[in-house]
């Protein structure tokens, strides 16, 4: 079985992140068991790799105050692959404790958003990933490396490609075998995917490049399609689109999962997932956070859900 | 210049639908002084090529019960290329006397939503159009084909790529230069627009093949690069996505104008437009109906648009 479309993979990965990504920017708390009723129907949806949450402070990230009893829901689910994010010694101990798979560390591509995001230089944070990796020694729990602005940063514009293949290299250096590329606030183009891409694939070619787009400047699929053609596997996204841009007040952020898998599927990449079961778990995570959430599968239902005559008007093509 | 995307044209072009098709879809009448303004904001902005609106019965759909002003207002605008949705002879003789450059005459692939949309079989359309295409002649007035339901039908499913083919052939055969494929209902995948145009370079080879993608499940855009990658260079598109689905209340329309604007210069096409401008033409837009557009450029702005520091909160990554 190949793909429809000449260089798209015949399989690719999702790692959801809506649970993390996703919950973290609501400004209320989601109840534990919420997050727990989410994960499950996304697992029961075919999803396997999950950010299922972050080890951060409780005090500075209340959503997340649960971290350790959302991970404890799920880290017998030997066919489930959990991920957490983790800022800090504090954190990783935490997370190693609770039983994840992977921790996942980030810093920015850019200095100044990495000083906005964690309050600290990109230098200050590659220090901490280099105790964070001395704790994971040994323990089974494997790390994972995140770029944030990797595409461009909302304060200083343009993101230089070396900036991300340097990061890239001294995240392979601490032995991860896995990095994000994150659109952080949407400004990834397919232009851009496909030069940062071809690049890393050059410079780190033992590493697995993840693709995490955002559709704030409508571009997310575009984005993911460019990706596709050079062949990468792996996809972060949000059921339902969960997760805002906090520098736009009404544009969306994450790209919602099962637009995502829309896409794949349609395009002849097989995923493990079922779509309708997704549109499902999208309307719950719609009902937990009481909005509408931005995907546009979960309204439209799949392509070949045939109406009936009698049901709409129509407006001459 | 070169775009950046291999397989990409070096230039696009824009016809704009949203005086039409994004108009005809609202509820209520919009007054032709501003449906004027906002032809004229679009035309400062740099796009050149118009569905501007369509010759119908009033009592049928009075939201067009201005075409002949709001053609009077342009025609002598020879730098702009003005077509109308025409659906007979009378809508025909209508659009001659008011001096628009083309006819669009438009039919479905699928013979129950051609029934629908215009309450007569197939062919029953094509003798209209046999009808008007001698009406047309030596007037000047060029006519052009739209296919709807081009990518599959909201009440029979699939829509065999032959059916699209033996029409392209017979739009051909009443002399079109131009058609275009219409994602009526959002059922467009980049698969199925490579497989189509594929096909219709093959069947036509002497007709400009046209893309009118919907986003309503979320992959217009990447419907869009899909035709770019096979070097189709004509698009149509509405400013600010104005049109909705008439299928599915919370869904999306048209693919918004200065979306594709944004994708077209990011991946170095040219288009001749201002993305600025635009944007400002979507606001407009939206003032205009009164209500938010989907548009996501209008909410986020250009990506190099940096932000202050002080303005934002983060959600780390």
């Amino acid at each position: 079985m190949t793909s429809k479309i000449p260089g798209f993979p015949a399989r690719a990965v999702i790692t959801e992140v809506g649970p993390r990504d996703g919950l973290q920017s609501e400004p209320v708390f989601v109840a534990t068991d919420d997050k727990i009723a989410l994960v499950q129907s996304l697992l029961d949806a075919g999803l396997r790799r999950f950010e299922v949450t972050s080890f951060v402070s409780p005090r500075a990230v209340p959503q997340m105050q649960d971290a350790a009893q959302v991970m404890a829901a799920f880290r017998d689910r030997r066919d489930a692959h959990l991920t957490a994010l983790v800022p800090n010694a504090r954190g990783a101990a935490a997370a190693i404790e609770a039983g994840v798979d992977a921790m996942v560390l980030f810093a920015s591509a850019s200095e100044s958003h990495n000083q906005k995001n964690v309050n600290r230089a990109r230098a200050a944070s590659f220090q901490g990933f280099g105790e964070i990796a001395q704790m994971a020694d040994g323990t089974g729990v494997a790390l994972q490396g995140a770029i944030a602005t990797a595409f461009g940063c909302p304060f200083e514009g343009p993101v230089a490609l070396q900036a991300v293949v340097d990061q890239a290299r001294a995240y392979a250096d601490l032995g991860m075998r896995h990095i994000t590329l994150g659109d952080t606030t949407g400004m990834a183009t397919p232009a851009l995917v496909i030069e940062r891409v071809q690049a890393l694939a050059a410079a780190v070619p033992d590493v697995e490049i993840a693709l995490h787009f955002h559709n704030t400047r409508g571009v997310g699929l575009a984005c993911a399609y460019a990706g596709l053609s050079q062949g990468v596997r792996h996809y972060e996204a949000s059921i339902g689109g969960l997760g805002g841009c906090p520098f736009v007040p009404r544009a969306t952020g994450n790209v919602p999962t099962e637009d995502l898998v829309y896409l794949l599927h349609e395009s002849g990449v097989e995923t493990g997932t079922d779509l309708d079961a997704l549109i499902a778990s999208a309307a719950q995570a719609e009902r937990i956070i009481g909005r509408e959430l931005p995907g546009q599968v979960m309204k439209a239902g799949p392509r070949l859900k045939t109406a009936s005559m009698d049901s709409v008007r129509t407006a001459n093509g």
